[in-house]
């Protein structure tokens, strides 16, 4: 599925790490929220407060969680989940698209 | 309204300019589009096709239309309507936030 159906879309943009991650926030009928963004070329290190699952759309990211020491490549059609309270680096070459599954 | 409600979003980000420009596509129960984006601060001619309604939702451009010699500063809460096959010249000093109406 290329889109989200009968939502409703925060129409200002999240933007993260001076422009770096750029998303806008998709609520749902049964209250709950996904994020839809991109991440431009860079190595970012995303701290979580609720648990979440990234789901790549478009091109390629190399993921380390924490307390991981080795790296995880994801590309188009690849989940991730990642825990509450902890945090995730990830390295972008090329632009990537993603869906932010919450709750 | 912060929002649009009862519509579909396109996960996959519109990317222009090199990154300039990110925007996601909204489509409308009565078949009519819009795009929600953000504009990085910089200085970009934008072609349209179809005539487009911008509106200003966070910060501030100036704006020169095809044809015109004066700039024209809008922000939040100004539109400003282009035609179709047409061009217009943007200014961004700061993020810009906007609603582009088609149709």
């Amino acid at each position: 599925m290329s889109q989200f159906d009968e939502v409703s879309v925060v129409k200002k943009a999240n933007v993260y790490f001076d422009g770096k991650c750029v998303s806008h926030t998709v609520l749902f009928p049964n209250g709950t929220r996904k994020t839809i963004g991109v991440i431009f070329p860079s190595s970012l290190s995303f701290q979580t407060a609720a648990p979440e699952i990234m789901e790549i759309i478009g091109g390629v990211c190399r993921v380390r969680q924490a307390g991981e020491s080795e790296w995880t490549t994801y590309q188009a059609g690849d989940s991730f989940k990642v825990p509450g309270d902890s945090r995730f680096d990830i390295e972008t070459v090329e632009m990537l698209d993603y869906v932010c599954h919450f709750g």
